[in-house]
C-alpha cells in the first residue's frame, strides 16, 4: 500500500494525469505537482478546483523543481512524502528522477524512454541504453519502476501481452496501429511538444523482424489500415519505445509500430526535413545570429495545448496480433477509441495527451492498492493486463477486442 | 560622351556587371566596384582577372562603402571620377545612391524598384513611392537616371515599347512572362536572395486591367504558356515592378506579370508561408532567442551564387503584345533565351543573374556614347529600344521575335 503522488512536468500529458489523480484523491491520498516553472504547477491545480475534479477534500500543492537535479527531486519526494512519482515531464529527466526515486524508495512510473538532448535515435534496444541499466538498483531498493506506462507505450504493451495470454499459443506478430483521425483545425500542428515530435520522425525507423533489428527510413514503409470507428487510414512504419521492450520480452515475434499520418502531415514534414529546418545543429544568419532552426519551427507552431478546444474527431490506437492457436492461424485487435471533445470537457486536453495521461494514473493505483508493488523494475507487458483494463474501464479508457468472433469488450467472451 | 563606371553591389549580378564592363572598357573607361564588404569586390575583380576579362588594359579597383550613406558615396564618385553608377546593390539603397548621383551629377542606372526594408509590396505604382519624386532633380541637375534596367524590369519594357512601335496602331494588353526552365539540382532554392525573392511573393499581386488597378493573392491565377524552346510552362500572375511603369506609360492597355513556378516551387513556398516561416517579424523561441523567421530560412538554403556551377537549362523571359493594327487584332511575342551553362562558361554565373546583369552594362554604353545620355530620369521603356537591341545582340542577349510570320530575329522582316 502507498499513497501521496508526486507529479514531474506541467505540459498537456500533466494536466490530465493532475486531473486523473484529483478524481482518485481517495486511493491516491496527497497529490502535488512539480516543474521547473512554478506557475505552469500552479495553472493545471486551477484548471483542477475549476472543473472540481477532486474526489474528496485533499492536498494538492504545487513546487518548483529542475528535474535534471536528482538532489533536489529527492528532496521533494521527502518533503511532500509521495510514495508515488508519475514522471510526465520531458524524456531528458527520465534517468535523474528514477535515481531520485532510488535514492527515496518512493514508486517510479514514465509514459516515455529517456533521451538524452543531443542524441537522436540511439541503437536498440533503446531501454537498454539507459532504464534497464538501472535494474538490479532497483530490485536491490525495492523499488517499483514501471515504465512506458502511458497509451503508446503502455496500454499497447498490456494489449500484446492480453491478446498472447488468452489467444494464442504462440505470437508471430504483433503490429501496433496508432491512428488520429481528429482535425484540430489549423493547418499544421503537431500533438506535443514538436521538438520530441519531429525527433521521433528524424532518425532511423527500427523494428523487429524474423528475430534481428531492421532498419528503415520515415515514411519508406507504409500500409492502408481499416480500423473500428476511424476506418481506413494510412500509416507509415515508425520507431517507437515499445518496440524495444516487447522484442525483449517477445523475441519470437515480429514486432512493428505504424503511426497514422495524412498527406498533408507527411508533406509538410517532408519540406521542412529537406530544407534542413527540423536540424537541431544551429545555424548562423547573414546577421550572426546562432539560432536552431527546429527551435524556430517550433516557435512558428501551434502551442499544442491550444488545440483542445477546437480538436474534433477519435483516435484508435490497437495492436493486430497475430499467432498459432490450436495449430491454426488466429489474429485478434485489442484496441481502444477515444474522443477528442470528451477529453477536453473532461479534463481540459485533447485526445492525445488523454489517452497518455490516463494509464499512468490508473497505474498508480495499482500500485497504491498493492497489485502492481512489485519492488521491480518492469515493462507495462510484464504485468498482469486484467486489473489495468478493469480500472480503465471505469475511469475513461475502454478496452475492446475485436476477432472472428467479433468487435465486443475485453472481458465478453 | 560620358566615361568610367563605378558599380554598386557585389552580388551575383555585380559579378556579370563587373565581366561585362571588363569585356567593354575600351567604351567604359576606368571601372571601380564598391559594397559594404571589400573583400566581395575584391573577389568579383579577381575573377574578372581569371577569365581575362579586360578588354585592354585599364584600372578595375574595389572600394568600401555604405551604400545607405549618400555622402560616403557622393565622395566616392568624386574620388573615382565614374560619370557613371551602375547600382547593382540591395533594393533599399537606390534612394541613396540615386541622391549621390545628383550631387555629383554622375549617371545613375539600376535594375530593381526602391523598396524600404520595412515595408512589404506598398501601394501602386511603386515608382511614385519614391524613385519618381525625384524626377525633377534630375532634369534640374540635368542628370541621367534609367530606371528599372535589368531584364524584367528593363528588357521587357524595351520589348513592350518595341512591339507597339513596330506592329500595332494603338496596344490593348502587354503580358511579360518570366520562365526560367532550368535545373539546378537542389531539393529547393531561390535564384537570388530569399528574403529579397520571397518578398514578391508574400505581398497583394498588383496588376494594371481595364483602366485601373486589380488586387489578387499570389498563386490565385495561373495559366499555362507554350514559349519558344521552354515549351509549355505554368506561370502566375504576380506583382513586379515593370507593371507600375507601362501601366502610367500605356494606361489603355492591361499590364500582367506572369512568374514560371513549377509545382515543386509553390508547395515549399506555400508551407513555409502558411507556417509563418516567410515572416519577417520575429518571434521568441521556447529559449527566450528572438528571431526573424525568413533570415533562418534563408540561412539554411542553398547560396544562389553556389548554384552557378550545375545550373543547366534555358530561359525564356518575354512580352506578349496585343493591339489593333489596320483595325485588326494583331499579337507579337517578343523575347530572349539565355543558357545557365553558357553564362557560367562566360561569366561565373547562373542565367538569372546573366539576364538582370548584362543589360544595365549596354545601358551604360549608350549614355557612354550619348545615346541615352539625355539629363532626365526615365524608365526603359521611353527610350528607343532599337540601339539596345543592337547593342544586346552582340553582347550575350539577342532580341527576337514571333508572331503570325513566324520566329525571327528583332530585325528581320
Amino acid at each position: 500500500m502507498k499513497r501521496n503522488v508526486l507529479i514531474i512536468g506541467a505540459g498537456g500529458v500533466a494536466q490530465v494525469v493532475a486531473h486523473k489523480c484529483a478524481q482518485n484523491n481517495d486511493v491516491l491520498g496527497d497529490l502535488h505537482i512539480a516543474s521547473r516553472t512554478l506557475s505552469k504547477c500552479q495553472e493545471i491545480i486551477q484548471t483542477v478546483h475549476d472543473k472540481a475534479a477532486m474526489k474528496q477534500d485533499g492536498v494538492f500543492d504545487a513546487h518548483q523543481v529542475d528535474g535534471m537535479d536528482s538532489a533536489a527531486v529527492a528532496a521533494l519526494i521527502t518533503k511532500t512524502g509521495a510514495q508515488i512519482v508519475i514522471n510526465v515531464g520531458s524524456p531528458f529527466v527520465n534517468m535523474t528522477v528514477l535515481e531520485a526515486c532510488i535514492q527515496t524508495g518512493a514508486a517510479y512510473i514514465d509514459t516515455a524512454i529517456h533521451e538524452d538532448p543531443t542524441k537522436i535515435c540511439e541503437t536498440p534496444p533503446w531501454y537498454g541504453n539507459y532504464e534497464w541499466k538501472r535494474r538490479e538498483d532497483c530490485a536491490a531498493a525495492g523499488v517499483t519502476a514501471i515504465l512506458g506506462a502511458g497509451f503508446d507505450p503502455g496500454m499497447v504493451n498490456a494489449f500484446a501481452r492480453f491478446a498472447v495470454d488468452e489467444f494464442m499459443d504462440e505470437v508471430t506478430s504483433i503490429d501496433i496501429v496508432d491512428i488520429n483521425a481528429g482535425d484540430h483545425g489549423k493547418y499544421f500542428s503537431t500533438n506535443f511538444d514538436p521538438e520530441i515530435n519531429f525527433r521521433e520522425f528524424t532518425g532511423t525507423v527500427y523494428s523487429w523482424q524474423k528475430g534481428a533489428w531492421q532498419e528503415n527510413k520515415m515514411f519508406e514503409v507504409g500500409r492502408e489500415w481499416d480500423l473500428p470507428v476511424v476506418g481506413k487510414q494510412k500509416a507509415y512504419m515508425s520507431g517507437h519505445d515499445e518496440v524495444h521492450s516487447l522484442a525483449a520480452n517477445y523475441p519470437e515475434a515480429d514486432i512493428r509500430f505504424w503511426m497514422g499520418f495524412g498527406d498533408h502531415y507527411i508533406n509538410v514534414f517532408t519540406v521542412l526535413q529537406n530544407l534542413g529546418l527540423l536540424s537541431e545543429q544551429p545555424v548562423v544568419t547573414a546577421e550572426g545570429l546562432e539560432v536552431v532552426p527546429l527551435k524556430v519551427v517550433k516557435a512558428v507552431l501551434p502551442d499544442p495545448s491550444s488545440l483542445a478546444p477546437n480538436y474534433t474527431g477519435k483516435t484508435c490506437i490497437g495492436d493486430l496480433v497475430k499467432g498459432i492457436k490450436d495449430g491454426k492461424e488466429v489474429e485478434v485487435f485489442v484496441y481502444n477509441v477515444a474522443d477528442h471533445k470528451d477529453a477536453y470537457n473532461e479534463v481540459g486536453s485533447q485526445g492525445i495527451s488523454y489517452t497518455a495521461g490516463v494509464p499512468p494514473v490508473a497505474v498508480a493505483m495499482l500500485i497504491a492498492d498493492g497489485t502492481y508493488d512489485q519492488g521491480v523494475m518492469m515493462n507495462v507487458e510484464e504485468l498482469d493486463p486484467k486489473p489495468l483494463f478493469s480500472l480503465l474501464d471505469n475511469i475513461g479508457l475502454p478496452t475492446r477486442v475485436k476477432d472472428a468472433k467479433g468487435d465486443r469488450e475485453w472481458n465478453r467472451a
